[in-house]
C-alpha cells in the first residue's frame, strides 16, 4: 500500500480477542497488528506470532512500545476503562470492546482521557457496521420511513449458560449483551434521546440464581416520543440472532437474518436455512469494517465513526435498566 | 350437503359485519346466513339480499327469529355484552367480535349466560385460526421448541388515524387491538397464565391527544417465567401487519408475513413484495376457518376451541394495562 | 343467495374428481354439485351423498339428467374429449380436465362441439388461478417488465414413480403435468405464439422403462423472440413445487413458493419452513378460484377466461415436443 | 504473518483487473500484489501504485520480474491462451480469468505449459468459491440430496447492451458468460461429464444484429442421466442475478440472492429488498475466497481447487452450444 498502516497493539487474547487480532492482521490493510498482550504466559504470542506480531505479558508493554500508535482492548470488562485511560495517557488511540466502563463515571473518564490527549476513541459498537443495519441506518437518515415511532433490537445468544451460574457478573445481560441493542436504538433514531425505561428480566436457565439474567425484555421512551423494546436471550438454541426493525411514520425497516448463506436444503422435512452459531460467524464482516473505520479514522485524522459519547449514552440506559429492575418500575435515563 | 347448516343471524353491517356475512354465506357450508341486523334503515337489507338473508333492523328480531339457531355479534363493542347475554337468553348460540365485554364483570356475564343457557360461546380472536399461527401453536404444543420463555406479538394497522381523534373510545389500543396479540401470547405459552404488566402507549400521530393512544408497548409476565411483548401501531404505512415469535428453551417459531403472494417484481429498485393493507385481505382465511370451527361446534355439540375463558383471560391483560398506562408502572393481571 | 347456483355434474370420482367434489360443492356458492358419476360401483355415491349430491355409474346419466347445467370432467385423460362433445350435444356447460384430448385434432372437436352448443368450455389449467401467478401475470399485462424476454416454468410432484412404471401412459410428462407449464408460459407472454421447442427427456427413477419419462426439460422459441424453459419432474423428494419466472426488458417476476405457511421452526439444525406435498394442498385455492370463474362465466353468459384456445395452444408444445423427444432436434409447434 | 506471501503480479488493468488488484492488495493476506501491467500508457501505475505496487506497461516485464511468483491474467479473453504459456513458461503460478483460451486447443496448451512447468494453474470460476454455491456444493457431495438429477445455473447481467453491438465478439454469451454456469453444473454434479447439448440464443436487445446474442438457454445431458439447463442474459434491469439449482433424488439445493443485504424497507409500495446491480458487488467475497485458494495452493505447494480440467471441460460445453447454435440442433460435448 502507499500508505503506512496504523499499528496495532491488542490487549486480550480470549475468545474475543483472538478473533480481533485475526481480522485485524488479515482482513484491514490500513492496519497492522504489532503486539498482543496477555497475563496467560504464552498465550498472547501464540496468538501473534503467526499472524506476524509479539506477544506481550503485560498492558504496560503495549503502552510502552514505540511501534504501536494504537490500541484495542479486548480484556475483560472490568479493566476496560482504567486500560482506555493508560492508553490515553501513553498517547495511544484507543479502540474499546463495549461496554467503555462499569459505570458512567468511568467511561467518562476514558472521554475526558482520550480527549485530552488528542487520540482517537472508538467503541466496539459492530452492529452499526453490519452490512444490513446500516442499509436500514441509512434508509432511516434519508428519511425513507418519516418519524420515527416504533422500534426492536434483538440480541440472542446460542449458549446455553455457563456450567456455574454464579459466576456470571451481574447485570451482564444489561451491560454486556444489550447495551449492544441500546446503541443500536440510539443510532437508529437519529437525535433522539432515550428518556426512561422499564426492565423485565430473569434467570430461565437457572432459576435460583437471581444475579444470572438470562432473559430481558427492556421498553425505553425517547425525547421524540418513539418507544422501542430491547430483548434478550443467552440460550436461543437455533443460534446468534441480532435483528433490528423501526417503524417510522411513512415505513418500517427490517434488518437482521441469520442464515449463513442463500443456500437452502429442501427435503423430506422443508426448506432448511443453516444459521448462524456465533458471533463471529454472524458479525465477522463487521468486526472488519469497524476497525476498518478505526483505522481510516486515526490514517485521517478525524473522529471515529462511534465514539464515547455513544458509549455513555447506551451505558446510561444500561444502568436505569438495573434500577429499573432492581424498584419493579420504571427508571429515568441519566442525560 | 347432507347435514342442516347452522342458520346464522348477524348483528352489525358496518364494515366487520359485512365481511363477516359475506364469509358466512360464501365460504362456510356448515352455515347459512339467514338475517342480519342493523339500527340504519335500509343498510342490513341491502347486505343480507344479495346474499340470500333479510334484513332486521334490531337485534330483538334476530333473538326472536325462530329460524335463527346461532348470533354471530359484529356490533359496537360497548353493546357486545348485552347482545352476548340477550342471545344466550333467547337460546341462540353465540359467537362474539371481540371484546366480549368492556370490563371482566361484563364478560362474566357472557360467560354465565351461555353457559347457563347451555349455549355455544366463541370469541373472534381470528389469529388462532391463520394457517401460520396455528402452525406455530401446533410447534409449540408438540414440544418442538421446549419451554416457552419469551415470546412477542405484533399489530400494526395502515389506518392513518380517524379524522377526529377525540371519537376513539379511551383505551382502545388495548382493549380492541393488544387484546388479539393478548390471546395470541396466551395461546402460544400453553398453560401459563399471565402475571402482571407494564404498558407504554402514546398519541404520536395526534399529539395532545391523549386518549388516542396509538402506539403502546406491553410487557407481560407470565407464572411459567416467560416474558412476553405485545406491540401495536395504528399508523403503518405499509400494511396491515400481524407477526409472533416464540423462543423456547429448544428454538424458536415466527409467524407473519404480510406479503399478499409469493410473488415478487424485481426492477431496478429492488425486488418488492406487495403486502397486504387491510384486515380482511390478510386474516380472509382465519374469518372463515373461525366461523366453520362456530358452526362445527354447534353441529357436534361441543364446545368451541375459543371460549369466553379466552377473551375473559386476554381482557384481564387489556385491563391490567390501563391501569399500568394510568400508574406508570407495573400491575397485576386479575387471575 | 339471491341466484341461481349453476348446477354441476362431476364425471370422476377419482383422487383430483374427489377434490373437486368437495371444492365445488363447499367452496363455490355460484356453484351446486347436484351429482357424480364414476363407473366403480358405490364410488360416485360414497363420494357425493355426504356433499349433498347423488351418485351415478355413467356419464349419460349425467348428460340426461335435467337437474344439471354444467359438466365437470375428471375422468381418465383419453376420455376427456369423447365426454367434452357427448356433453355440448347435451347442452351442458362444460368444465374438462386438462388434457381436453389426446390430440390437437381431439382438442379441436371440443371447441367445435362447444361453440356449436353454445356451452361455455372451460379447461382445468389451474395456475392461471394462483394468487402468486396471477399477480405475475397482472404485472405483466401492466408492463411492469416490459417486453418479455426470458421465462421459466417449473412443476415437480414428491411422488417417487408408478410401482409399474410400464402403466404410464407414454408422453404423461408432456402432455399432463408440462401442459401446465406450456399454457403458464402461453398466459405469461401475452399475445406470443410458441414457435418450436426442443425436449429434452429422460427416464431416471426407472431406467430400462424408457416410456417412462420422468424428467423433462423443454426450451420453447416464441414468435415474439422470447426464449422460455419448462421443467418437470416426477420425483421431488421435497415436495410439490411449482414455479415461474419471467424475465422482460425493464425486470423480472417470480411465482411460487412450496412453504404452506409463513410459520419457521428454527432449531438447532437451522430455520425449516415446511413445505407442500400435494397438488392439493398447494392449489386448493386455485381450485377454488377456477371453479368461481366457470359458475361465474356461465351465470354472467359470458366466455370463460381459459377457453379451448388455450387447451389448443398447449396441447400443440406437448405435441412438438413428443416430436422432438422422438427426432432428437427442434419441432415445430403446430400454429 | 508468519508466512511470506505469494507476490503477484497482475497483467490487464480493466474494470474487471482493478477489481483484482484490490482484492488481491487489501484482503488476502496471502498474497502481495506487487506489480500491474497494461499497455495503455500510465494505467497500470495509476492503479498499482496507491495499492503498494508497480506498473508496467508490458506481460513481459511481468513474466521477466524476480520478484513475481505468480501471474494473474485479466486481459483481454483472446488474449488469455498465450500468456498462460509465457507465464508458465517463465516459471511463474497462474491464476487465468475464464475463460482460458478461446478453443480447446489452446486450453490444451495452458495445460500442457504449466503442467511442464510444474506451476499452480488455476481458472477463474469464482462461483464455486461463493458462500452459498459452496454450501450447495458441500450438500450435494455430502449426499444430502442424493443422485443429481435436474440442474439449473443463471447469470443475469443488468448491462443493457453494448452502444455497438457489433464489436461484440461473437458467442460471448457462450464462452465468457455461460461457462461460469456451465462450470458450476460440472461442479454440482460431480463426477458426472457432459454429454451432449442444444442451445437456443437470441439477439433480442438489438435485433439485426445477429453475432450479439443477448439471451441463452441451453440444455446439457450428462452422462448419470441429470438434465440441467443454463440460462444467460445481458440485460436484467433488475441487477446482477447468478443462481442455481439441483434436484437429487432425496431433495433440491438452491443458492443465489441478489439482495445485497437483509435489510428490507416496507412502505406503501410493497416491501423492497435492494438487489445487487454488479458482478463485483455480487461476488467480492467470492473474489477474495478465489485469490486465496490460489495462494495458499503456492504456498501448500499443492493443486488449485479449480484446473485447467475445469477450464477445458466447461469451454468443451461452450464449444458445442457454438455447434449447436449454428446447426440449430443437439452437438456432442467433445470427451
Amino acid at each position: 500500500m502507499s500508505f503506512t498502516p496504523v499499528r496495532i497493539g491488542l490487549i486480550g487474547a480470549g475468545r474475543i480477542g483472538a478473533s480481533h487480532a485475526s481480522v485485524i492482521a488479515r482482513r484491514v490493510p490500513e492496519a497492522q497488528l504489532v503486539a498482543v498482550a496477555d497475563p496467560r504466559p504464552g498465550v498472547a504470542a501464540d496468538l501473534a506470532e503467526p499472524l506476524g506480531a509479539r506477544g506481550e505479558t503485560s498492558p504496560e508493554a503495549i503502552f510502552a512500545a514505540d511501534d504501536v500508535d494504537a490500541v484495542v482492548i479486548a480484556a475483560s470488562s472490568t479493566a476496560h476503562a482504567e486500560l482506555i485511560v493508560a492508553a490515553a495517557d501513553a498517547g495511544k488511540h484507543v479502540f474499546s470492546e463495549k461496554p467503555a466502563g462499569m459505570s458512567l463515571a468511568e467511561i467518562e473518564q476514558g472521554i475526558t482521557a482520550t480527549a485530552k490527549a488528542g487520540v482517537a476513541f472508538q467503541v466496539g459498537f459492530n452492529r452499526r457496521f453490519a452490512a444490513d443495519f446500516r442499509a436500514a441506518h441509512d434508509a432511516i437518515a434519508a428519511g425513507r420511513i418519516g418519524t420515527v415511532r416504533q422500534l426492536r433490537s434483538v440480541t440472542r445468544d446460542p449458549g446455553s449458560g455457563p456450567a456455574d451460574p454464579d459466576v456470571v457478573p451481574p447485570w451482564t445481560i444489561f451491560t454486556q449483551t444489550l447495551i449492544h441493542d441500546f446503541d443500536t436504538l440510539n443510532w437508529l433514531n437519529p437525535g433522539a434521546r432515550a428518556v426512561d425505561v422499564v426492565a423485565t428480566a430473569d434467570s430461565l436457565t437457572a432459576p435460583g440464581h437471581p444475579t444470572l439474567l438470562d432473559h430481558a425484555n427492556v421498553v425505553i421512551r425517547f425525547d421524540n416520543g418513539a418507544i422501542a423494546t430491547a430483548e434478550a436471550s443467552f440460550a436461543a438454541a437455533y443460534g446468534y440472532d441480532v435483528r433490528g426493525e423501526v417503524l417510522g411514520s411513512a415505513g418500517m425497516v427490517t434488518a437482521g437474518e441469520g442464515a449463513t448463506s442463500s443456500m437452502r436444503l429442501h427435503d423430506a422435512s422443508g426448506r432448511l436455512a443453516a444459521t448462524a452459531h456465533g458471533d463471529v460467524e454472524l458479525m465477522i464482516d463487521a468486526y472488519t469494517a469497524e476497525f476498518a473505520e478505526f483505522a481510516a479514522a486515526i490514517l485521517e485524522g478525524r473522529t471515529p465513526s462511534v465514539t464515547g459519547d455513544a458509549a455513555r449514552a447506551a451505558f446510561a440506559i444500561a444502568q436505569a435498566c438495573i434500577e429499573s429492575y432492581q424498584s419493579g418500575t420504571r427508571a429515568k435515563v441519566q442525560g
